[in-house]
């Protein structure tokens, strides 16, 4: 079984969902989500990236809690981002160089990000 | 560079995009996706697909003409579907078997589905 060529290089899906307010696992609309999708598709398009590499907005990733949150694929790499500073390092670690941005990964296990965890005891 | 184990094991976006009405490209919105959209959860629900397999909404994957379109990663198979039954055959042979729905599948030159050509071709 071949699959066809893929459509899109990379594909990013970004999660906009919106709960209610005081929804116990929260969302990823309320931390600004929306705006730091509009910031990764100019940040997208300024680095030249082109149709090969789209950004989308998606539903509920179900990862409320460590958004807002992104996936990259066909790679299925997750990502918490907060600010457009980490957006900006995604768009030119991961889409333009092809790396990864270690300190704003998410793992399988992971149900707060590592990052958040390391910043929490830096700050003990 | 290994990367994380994936979060889910087949993850699904489904178009749901709106365009004003008589846009010439159209939108997948109103050709029915959303509907078709709640249909494929359930159905995967119903198959017992479990959280390994996640379906979600998604802004305009840029194929309107094609549509109601999705995308099926980390493979990255597209589909078009226009029926609940469409959608019911690709939970079974695709999320379910591992298969591919050739009727349904989109290639990446494609403007027009194949089976919809065929289809206008076997009306002529």
């Amino acid at each position: 079984m071949t699959d066809p060529a893929p459509y899109f290089d990379r594909h990013v899906f970004f999660c906009t969902n919106e709960r209610a307010p005081g929804h116990p696992r929260g969302c990823c609309k309320e931390k600004g989500s929306e705006a730091l999708r509009d910031h990764m598709k100019a940040a997208a398009k300024e680095a030249g990236l082109g149709k090969r590499v789209r950004v989308n907005a998606a539903g509920c990733l179900d990862r409320c809690e460590l958004g807002p949150t992104l996936v990259i694929y066909p790679e299925g790499v997750w990502y918490t981002c907060a600010t457009p500073g980490d957006v900006d390092e995604i768009v030119k670690t991961h889409l333009v160089e092809g790396g990864r941005v270690d300190r704003l990964m998410l793992y399988p296990d992971e149900k707060v990000p590592a990052h958040r965890a390391r910043k929490a005891a830096a700050a003990d």
